[in-house]
């Protein structure tokens, strides 16, 4: 009996853990009572650690290895090395270890959103320690077995193949340049009249209504997702069920709508994965830095470009009933280019969101490597936030109490964000070379050639190539920075 | 090592898969897109898989014998035995069949879905038949394991320790009382002038908040539940996560209505299950027959009463903004004590709705039994429906299309309907004999002294005692027909 077969049976039934969890997750963020958070944190505790028995079980190891001698064609080939790659994340980690982890961020995560509330940090303190705590000892586990360090390993985890020796470089040159560059915006858009504000309410029916709107035009398939309502927007949800959210407020109708962007971004890469894989391996998103390029992509590379509000200003018109000089096309895009520091992460302009991440860069590779307390993370972050953009947060809900990452268990995740801004900056430059009716499409809500070139590019790639051939075959070079740069200098400074 | 903790402790993990389950299954009935389908019965087959897998484990049968000669209190002794039940049941059906089963479910449950829109038998019906057939291996499996015929075997599985040697006799009663009955309750009704009708349209928003306002009142805490919307309205979820569903037909304000009241009573002896043992078997509720008793308690004992609509006439004047003579409690009494034959099960009264359930139990044991084949089943569920009461369906949706527990896989689930009627009518009066002010707390829409009755007597006891003993315990006789047949004189012969 052939070992490879066994493996992709294997692997679909983690498939179906995995969707299983992801609808758990979905669900435990928008509809689920506050009373059943206890239980909840039972289910998915008990799920990952079932998935993890598998996924280390006393034959799993060898049957990796009987299949790597038989014949097998290039997909099964990077489906296998993508089993592997799973396995050794896992067998890494001991079984109470994982089950510890996932129960104290179940616990951290209904915790924060009481403790963000009411700017309390104090009380999310000892959830969020705990939490850390796991966190170091998951990175120790993985990174003694992978030869990384221990926060290389939990990037690793996020994104197959990245490393701090990587990001450190590239982050070196946004340190350099960007400050320069946010002043310089800065000075330019201070001299221009300023942009008409949009005067609210604005009825979330109606936003829904552009919403839903905009990610059908965007090409989201329905029959295979949802869109719904959560505090902190996200993309979730199982394979042929990609479920994102947003939040609306009545006044500002820019926020939801822009997130549901974002969001759709992300689930266009999870609907367009290749469907012959579906269930394994080498069918999922390659890693978090090409998944947050495609939310960056539509977001702010499409849906920020002075075409795309040509076709957004009339639909907003119509739907929310309302004209005046605000409502022009031309307004609508210069509010939705402002730059200017502030204190909210998802708030920020694509300029001076970088800063935001150089910060939890910084404080959480030195969180884990046990240079920085929690106790002492509201004061390293408001002083940090001072310092790479001059704005201090009043209050921790507005400071480090603002995401849900750190006491959800994601660290070694922040960085994805900005790799994925220069990629989505480098993708999109070389799909503007590619397809000539590029801009023409968005002018007119067209999303098709954009969504073509992505789909071939990078969704149906799934994970049978690295993250680094994905982005030089699609783009001609290696990850960097200039993209970027030259994107914002553009957009910012010569448009 | 002492076993009894390690089950214990095994059996918790087996109810975070139940719940896990639970709240997949309701998700798949209210809000899951068309498309995530089949991956969603990948989910609910791979996790029944494996709560199949640790049911039966190699060791499970040596704890559990281990476990029998240690020193446990009566609950835990309670406990023990329960989680030997439901090893018998696991063990005796094998695993591929447990999965190919739940596969089988999942799809004929979303065909059921289109075929009962289109009134289309012969869409669902190779579905049904593979449903059927792997229910009759089912059957025949856990038969031959527990000393039982097939169907008695599956009815073991909604109702331990209910057999058809204990149904047929009360059933018979029932056969035979029933006609007369009816014909005498319309020979009565049809003197008395007719009741005036209540005209709508009522807008959906205005039943749910009333709904809402229902639940409140009868006790629902929904801060462990929620209440949604589905095409056939079901109480599920998880432990501390109760889940109902109704649906709404703005024609129609009692029929949603009298649905919410039905599941809260579900849901309120899933509220009221004993917290101490909320993750272990000893801790769940009882069977189907006293599930069923809870549902029926409230919606037809309790708000079917003349008292209880003294309390709901006002609630629906002032939420839906009506008034009339149609409106006081007398007439909304009459209208919802109204007898009268029907095709549609869930639509039935209490007079009529046993010829439903005794037409069904007479089909689904021919089924069983290799009787009568699926393909014959429209022809005899019409012909026995005209021989029962008199009327005939004119097409299958308004037959054997009605009800999803056949596509659903729940063969020996019927019978419970009716055994839980005659359960309700049982303890309903056991209740006003022990409870002075229970009416009097009704006509104010006051639920607390008939919850606090059923807390005590039903809801508290889980499955630390058998059926019989909770019925014979809480009324002082063992369950018969006799109390539901002088409920029905004195509602509707005698009042």
């Amino acid at each position: 009996m052939r070992a490879y077969p066994s493996l992709e049976r294997t692997f679909a039934r983690l498939a179906a853990l995995e969707g299983a969890s992801g609808i758990l997750g979905w669900d435990s963020q928008t509809l689920m009572p506050d009373g059943a958070a206890e239980g909840r944190a039972d289910q998915l505790a008990v799920l990952r650690g079932l998935a993890h028995e598998i996924l280390t079980g006393p034959e799993m190891a060898d049957r990796l290895a009987a299949a790597r001698d038989e014949a097998l064609d290039p997909g099964q080939r990077a489906n296998l090395a993508e089993m592997a790659r799973s396995h050794r994340h896992a067998a890494s980690v001991p079984g109470d270890l994982v089950e510890a982890s996932s129960r104290a961020v179940s616990k951290a995560e209904m915790t924060w959103r009481t403790a963000r509330a009411d700017s309390d940090f104090a009380r999310l303190a000892p959830d969020l320690a705990e939490v850390l705590r796991l966190q170091r000892e998951i990175g120790q586990a993985k990174g003694a077995a992978l030869g990384l360090s221990p926060y290389d390993a939990l990037l690793d985890g996020y994104d197959p193949g990245m490393r701090r020796a990587v990001i450190d470089p590239i982050f070196a040159v946004l340190r350099a340049e960007l400050p320069g560059l946010v002043a310089a915006i800065a000075e330019r858009q201070a001299q221009e009249p300023a942009p008409l504000p949009l005067a609210g309410p604005f009825p979330v029916e109606a936003q829904r209504g552009i919403g839903l709107a905009l990610m059908t035009a965007a090409g989201f398939d329905f029959t295979r997702g949802r869109l719904d309502v959560s505090l902190h927007p996200f993309c979730g949800g199982a394979t042929d069920d990609v479920r994102i959210t947003t939040r609306y407020d009545e006044s500002d109708v820019m926020r939801a709508l822009m997130g549901v962007l974002h969001e759709t971004g992300h689930a266009l890469y999870e609907q367009g994965r290749p469907a012959a894989w579906r269930t394994q391996p080498a069918g999922q998103a390659r890693g978090m830095t090409l998944h947050e390029s495609q939310s960056l992509i539509v977001e702010m590379q499409a849906c920020r470009s002075a075409e795309f509000f040509r076709y957004l200003a009339p639909l907003l018109r119509d739907s929310l009933g309302r004209s005046g000089p605000e409502w022009e096309a031309e307004n609508l895009h210069r509010l939705g280019t402002r730059v200017a520091p502030g204190l909210i992460r998802v708030d920020a302009d694509e300029a001076t969101y970088p800063a935001h991440i150089l910060l939890r860069y910084d404080l959480e590779t030195a969180m884990i490597a046990g240079d920085l307390a929690v106790a002492d993370l509201p004061g390293a972050f408001n002083e940090g936030l001072h310092k790479l953009l001059g704005v201090t947060p009043p209050n921790d809900r507005l400071g480090c109490l603002q995401d849900i990452h750190w006491p959800g268990g994601a660290w070694g995740y922040f960085p994805t964000y900005t790799l994925g801004a220069l990629t989505a900056a480098q993708l999109f430059a070389a799909a503007r070379g590619a397809v000539p009716d590029l801009m023409a499409g968005l002018a007119q809500g067209d999303f098709g050639p954009l969504r073509g070139w992505l789909r071939r590019t990078i969704h149906a790639r799934g994970s049978l190539a690295e993250t680094g051939t994905i982005i030089a075959e699609a783009t001609g070079a290696p990850l960097g920075p200039e993209a970027f740069l030259r994107h914002l200098r553009a957009r910012y400074l010569e448009a």
